[in-house]
């Protein structure tokens, strides 16, 4: 469980620097073996599980991508987290065996042993507007449609639903391995995000599908689902995922389903829902806009919402190529060539750009104005922006070798400013501010090596690798010389 | 004798950072209690003894200023270490009681019991060219004429001599004070800076006072004198000022002695010997020129003799304006103000003026290609600029305050470039030279705090008193914050 849960910017205030560098799994150094490849894993992100993450509410049912609560309580999509999200689950595709894979029900070839109730009914038939066998149901008055399932611990659900009834549910029963307790995760047509209802000690979680009427295709990791109602109902995260099991479902409604999956995974679906995610929230910018307010340093260079993160873009590139990659379908291409536009325009015009002292461009993860000069967000650009070059077809490329290669420019000369002799700063808020230096934390200077490293498989720059190998000596308590 | 010698710069191998700060006296910070004064102590100078550092080889009795052989071991005059040699006696002079003085012979009022061998003569006459009585004397073949003298631990004498003969010299013995050794120190007609002779198990100590003809002015500190012929004939420097005592002067050859007078000090002699060494050594640039090359990262950015240093010339104009302030006399003005003229030449051009990317101007204490940015030398230049605006008659003080108001913007925009979180780097190499970054020593450290605090009592923006007081944290183990 200790691996599986990522403790990522937890431990930092209750443990010092020492412990935190040698206890803490996300201030590893992860030392590349091979050159970076722009379709292959994303840097260590199969190690990554964002939606486990606290600042993560819940893996939206509607739109099936993570609801960040970071900087606003009440949750919003995060691009930034919303890229991560498709790229851990793309990396764990290649980095973990093919999952267990069992379809239930497909109308057709797949046909699953529903208990129907007195009136209601189930019925299997050709649906002309879905091509496929689909399996129409209608509990009617009845406690519903239900199917009993023993798939152990393989927790990953998928169907695609709609209803011809204005309301419906479908309910899922999970149980925890010595029985005591049976949980319900409902997927009910609504506009609420999630919600966690607590009727005499019964605790159920319900996510709203939306509109309901059109086909909706859902992938469910069932236990992320419930952990976020458990957490949402105060009664905490603490639910082992092997100790968890998919005890029936049940159907209310009038409604149809198809290709209702239970797996050990499904990560090139969670992937294609940020990736389609990001298609469909592009505005005509190219840009992915933060909905939040962003505060930075007390009241100074505040981002009112709307900004755009050149971190989030550049995330953005490097999930939208990966699709583009794996599909062939050009629209994800061309999302990620227009992300691109917010690189050539001034933080201070709504971009991204920023220069440090009017020479070296920066691509801002947080644009503010002055300029912070966030270090891994800017090289997570350069990556996006790499990745673009690396997998768009010659002709269609763009600016996008201009700006990586002004980019890597910038990074060469002010990568000294980022070493304090004993770790790194985070930004250069210190300089633009005139403020104390901002530490990067450990699991931050480990970000910023495991980025040099990934650069110096694509560019032979001794100071790629020198300053890596400094930073690294770091984390062993090395410091540089004093005069 | 640990509070009078100057260890500074020689516990930095032996010893780590902790013992460091809290052992070394240098490591100290002097919270200033009153504005900073252009004609008072400078700094914490009073506390500084120059002439017993390791690199002074000795003070040379033709210039009466320190001869440095920190680049050179053959020696050099170092601009930078004269200024300092003379500010930290004028600071004495502040700072300490006013000296025991005793004149022993002038010619005229006070006149000595000299021992004057079958053959040799004393005489004491009118002087037409110097409007004095003197001492003339002639050994001839005789051991010397000589004086014993009971003057305890007052070290310091000061004589005007001349030698009518081409031979001659002034010696004297000094003893230990259980009189089981005697060290014999000769000023001699001769070139030579100094030498130190044994002679079965004698050991003596001659300095040379160039040409004997003209009349010299001699001010020495007799121990200095004793410690730095030891040091040269390997018997080391570890002979107490206070065990030592002056018991006889011997002279021989032919010539004039007035003022011969001992003292417990002569700060304001010492400080004018430095200020006189300014005047005749600067060239038709303003400039004090370096003789000797400076190395500053293995090859690169090295400086070749004949450079300047912004810091020489700043502390050159502090102890110049002081010299001219207390003396009324307008060639230290007019060599102070002189001393401008490289701040307004580039580097590249032969003076010392960076541009911090163009736009920040910086005062070079290395004017080295690329910039270095030493910081506290940058910082002693801003005090020489201050020393002259407030010192030189307002309508004749020319660029200092633009030279000072540039610097000041330069100097506030760009401190937070040296703190690393945890103290403070010595210069901006790593950034221009794409290196590790120079960690500040703990002594160089509070030279930065020390002159921060300095200049936060002549410039109210707090910026100053900030940063000083986050730079002071750190000396007792605070750091900046991570994120």
């Amino acid at each position: 469980m200790m691996k599986y849960y990522e403790v990522y910017g937890k431990l930092t205030k209750s443990k010092g620097h020492e412990q935190f560098e040698w206890s803490h799994s996300y201030s590893k150094v992860f030392k590349p073996t091979t050159p970076y490849n722009a379709s292959g894993m994303f840097m260590y992100f199969s190690n990554y599980n964002v939606e486990v993450r606290d600042r993560v509410k819940c893996i939206s049912a509607t739109e099936g991508v993570p609801v960040s609560t970071q900087w606003e309580a009440s949750g919003y999509y995060y691009p930034v987290q919303v890229a991560q999200y498709g790229l851990s689950h793309y990396s764990k595709n290649l980095s973990e065996p093919p999952p267990k894979r069992k379809v239930l029900e497909d109308g057709n070839t797949f046909t699953a042993k529903w208990q129907v109730p007195k009136g209601a009914y189930i019925r299997r038939n050709y649906d002309s507007a879905k091509l496929t066998h689909v399996l129409e149901f209608n509990s009617r008055d009845s406690a519903g449609i239900s199917l009993r399932l023993k798939q152990g611990t393989d927790l990953v659900l998928s169907f695609d639903l709609r209803f011809l009834s204005m309301n419906g549910s479908l309910t899922l029963f999970l149980e925890d391995r010595d029985r005591s307790q049976t949980f319900p995760v409902s997927f009910t047509c609504s506009s609420v995000l999630v919600e966690a209802h607590n009727a005499s000690g019964s605790y159920s979680t319900i996510y709203g599908m939306g509109n309901c009427q059109s086909w909706n295709r859902l992938t469910r990791d069932l236990h992320i689902d419930l952990v976020k109602g458990h957490v949402l109902s105060g009664r905490g995260k603490k639910l082992s995922r092997t100790k968890l099991r998919v005890h029936h479902l049940l159907l209310k409604g009038n409604g149809q389903l198809d290709n209702l999956t239970l797996a050990s995974s499904n990560h090139m679906d969670m992937f294609y829902s940020s990736a389609d995610w990001l298609v469909v929230h592009q505005d005509s910018s190219g840009g992915w806009p933060i909905g939040v307010k962003r505060k930075i340093a007390s009241g100074r260079a505040d981002l009112d919402p709307g900004w755009y993160s050149a971190m989030g873009q550049g995330q953005a590139m490097s999930l939208l190529m990966r699709a583009f990659y794996r599909s062939g379908k050009p629209h994800y291409l061309e999302a990620a060539l227009k992300g691109m536009q917010p690189f050539s325009k001034s933080s201070t015009e709504g971009g991204v750009r920023a220069y440090f002292m009017n020479q070296y461009p920066w691509y801002e993860e947080y644009p503010t104005v002055p300029p912070s000069f966030v270090l891994n967000g800017f090289i997570y650009s350069l990556i996006g922006l790499y990745d673009v070059v690396s997998l768009a077809p010659p002709n269609q490329v763009g600016d996008a070798q201009l700006l990586f290669d002004q980019g890597m420019h910038s990074l060469k000369k002010l990568l000294p400013l980022f070493d304090t002799g004993s770790g790194t700063v985070y930004d250069l808020r210190h300089f633009t501010l005139g403020l104390a230096p901002n530490i990067a934390r450990w699991d931050y200077h480990s970000t910023h090596i495991n980025q040099l490293l990934l650069l110096s498989t694509i560019d032979s720059d001794p100071i790629l690798t020198n300053v890596a190998e400094r930073w690294i000596s770091y984390m062993s308590g090395k410091r540089a010389a004093h005069n």
